[in-house]
């Protein structure tokens, strides 16, 4: 059942007291807010090591340099930076996105792209234009939150398919286009974020990419690939993106939140010219236009700083926070907890040992002054109760392994108390747990 | 017949070509791109006199100051203003936005305002967390090509709402609402620009708000006031919100692109505690959070700058221009023709003889130099053939003039040909045209 169906039917939030309760749209019944959020409000706080947040480290950023680039850009080009601009996002921004996506094997036009508000808002407008109420969308198991929160908004039931540390298992992916088309339902698209993925960590391995493009041109199933990380990796070149082999099959999702910074909120669709059409309008409804204002911030520091070699720094940073994270897991996590090895990107997935509720334990790891994204916020179907996602992105290592330390006790703790009174009983509601942005 | 309906039943766009043509939402059988959207193209060329679009005039900035305090806000505070932040927005600008609205007599907590990409978005999230396919929204005759565009988006179904010089017609609200609510219809809230109303350029008359107020309260209807040029009033002091005198029933929407600058895209909702919570989520799904970096030079520019006097500045652009469009019309247009006198905003209406279609003219005017934009933008059924909206907010007077000018012109040889050959048949489609971004 969707999650919008299922809240509908089941589970009516809101009150009586909220005079509009009988007036809101159907899809907004779905729109709740996640139990966990006001304990996430916790985590700012600076005694709590948070490897909850998905927060790129934008202090690595030459900030006066930058400074210095907004205010020329402003005091020279001023009348066209704060003005409105066209839907479809400005034209020189657009061709450096199209060489930031040829380091990917992407030949892309510029006219095949549409800038958007982040990543996300490329996210909601391709749901907005595929998905009616009880749509099908395949996405992995498990999958980023944000895009199933996008998902929910538009009432679209999502169908996870397998992983492994190799990323999307083609076999499970053939098998449920199989099933779904069986039972008569209607599948829009696939949801794939390939590389160094969120929340798992693993990437879609180089010799099942083929057959997962030939998997979906033969069912005439659109793929949705979300590349936020694909130039962080931390081993050799970027790796090829699925639309490099298939542009008319493919919407590719990019973003500068990670090569650049979140806050100017610049990420892109690079979408065959009638989705694009249809994104454009779709933004237009939505927005009006992007911000002239950030579109010539990013296009600017892409013509005249040094961005690769920030990338290279960035990807430093990762690495070695990355290597923190592992060394302290493999040094404290006690038996039966398993994790993935990611080889970019921001996030490990970690497997709790049987009978460890990721979602329970967390007020006592906040307790304990430790943050993390318990696995359920990252399906739509109640799952990932025994999984939990760490971001080693933004803490330094020393607070990385401080932080694992301190879920270390917490974990071990949490085993006696199963081995003295059994397994707790999974509580609170199926679904995706929006943590709030920060924690993303 | 509701836009999406009509667009579904008896006019589906795209074509066989597409091959994702049967993939698409029904919502998306809707989007399609106006017709007149390339001519609009064309009107950026520098021979032609635009009065078509509705850009501020954001040249009159202090560029320079502008650029040193956004260039030292990054140096000093770039880890923040390039990091993401919450979905409903920053804390300090939310507090200076309810000063900003304290001008027109609204009491309103930071608590109170989700921060939105531009009012729009605003426009956008509303409809999304209220409008099921098939819901009426009430909106005013003529009503914002922008709002019809979101409205149409989320396939409501818009009733227009006579106007005359003093704004909204109470007697014509309520006899919309008994009717429609006799035919078992279900309206989700009027939409309303009460002040100085783009495109009809009137105000809502003060001895006529406590009525509008009244008849929405008895019919439980949640009024959206989207007051985007409240503060460039070229009389007195502003008007007082319908919204200082109805919290509980009134959304109000502003926005900082008409005082600032558009290409920050920031605007805001301020919404009862039950509404500002979906708000917040559906902004969450839609957008992740909105971008900091534009929240905080916003804040900035609020909490440093002399902005009130920049208001009054643009002010004084505004009514010189207003007046050089006002005068030119007196002078030029033949008889026959009519137009409202706006006391503030950008915008006049003006209504062309019988039997003048201002669509069917506008390439000709286009031929002719001048631009606008046919009033058929500015309905969602199809009516408006006969007026034309006319923007004085960018071109200096003296272009103005000579648009006129050239505008009279083309309205005399229309007369001509019409006596000549009889009233030109109205043609194209109906529903809202959305001449892009540059042009609202």
């Amino acid at each position: 059942m969707s999650e919008g169906a299922r809240h509908a039917n089941s589970r009516p939030q809101g009150s009586r007291i909220d005079p509009y309760f009988d007036q809101y749209a159907e899809r907004a019944r779905g729109m709740v807010a996640s139990e966990i959020r006001a304990l996430f409000a916790v985590t700012a706080r600076p005694e709590i090591v948070s490897l909850a947040g998905g927060s790129p480290y934008v202090t690595a950023l030459p900030l006066d340099v930058v400074g210095n680039m907004v205010g020329q850009l402003i005091t020279e080009r001023g009348s066209v930076a704060l003005q409105y601009c066209t839907a479809q996002g400005d034209t020189g921004l657009r061709e450096k996105i199209c060489e930031v996506m040829s380091l990917e094997g992407i030949r892309a036009h510029p006219d095949d792209v549409v800038v958007t508000v982040g990543s996300q808002q490329a996210l909601d407008l391709i749901t907005r234009i595929f998905v009616d109420p009880g749509d099908v969308v395949l996405a992995e198991a498990p999958s980023y939150v944000g895009a199933l929160g996008s998902f929910a908004a538009y009432q679209a039931e999502v169908v996870h398919v397998a992983m492994d540390d190799n990323g999307l298992i083609p076999e499970a992916l053939e098998q449920a286009i199989q099933r779904l088309t069986a039972a008569g339902r209607r599948i829009k698209f696939l949801y794939t974020v390939p590389n160094y993925q969120n929340p798992a960590g693993v990437t879609l391995a180089a010799e099942r990419r083929p057959r997962i493009l030939e998997i979906c041109q033969a069912a005439g199933l659109l793929i949705i690939e979300d590349n936020p990380y694909g130039l962080l990796g931390f081993d050799g070149d970027p790796i090829r993106a699925l639309r490099a082999d298939d542009p008319k099959g493919v919407v590719y999702l990019g973003t500068f939140s990670k090569t650049f910074a979140p806050g100017v909120r610049v990420g892109w669709a690079a979408a065959p010219p009638a989705i694009r059409d249809k994104l454009v309008l779709a933004a237009e409804s939505a927005v009006l236009c992007h911000s002239s204002f950030s579109q010539l911030v990013v296009r600017e520091y892409l013509a005249t700083q040094p961005w690769r070699e920030q990338v290279k720094d960035f990807r430093e940073i990762y690495r070695q926070r990355r290597d923190a994270l592992l060394d302290a897991l493999s040094a404290q996590m006690p038996d039966g907890c398993r994790w993935t090895t990611p080889a970019g990107g921001f996030y490990v997935w970690l497997q709790l040992p049987e009978g460890i509720n990721s979602k329970a334990m967390l007020p006592r790891a906040v307790s304990s002054r430790v943050a993390y994204v318990p696995g359920t916020g990252f399906y739509a179907d109640g799952d990932g109760t025994d999984h939990l996602r760490l971001s080693y992105c933004f803490p330094p290592p020393d607070r990385i392994r401080e932080g694992v330390r301190r879920l270390a006790s917490v974990i071990e703790a949490e085993i006696d108390l199963c081995t003295t009174f059994g397994a707790m009983p999974p509580h609170g509601r199926a679904g995706p747990e929006t943590p709030g942005p920060g924690d993303l």
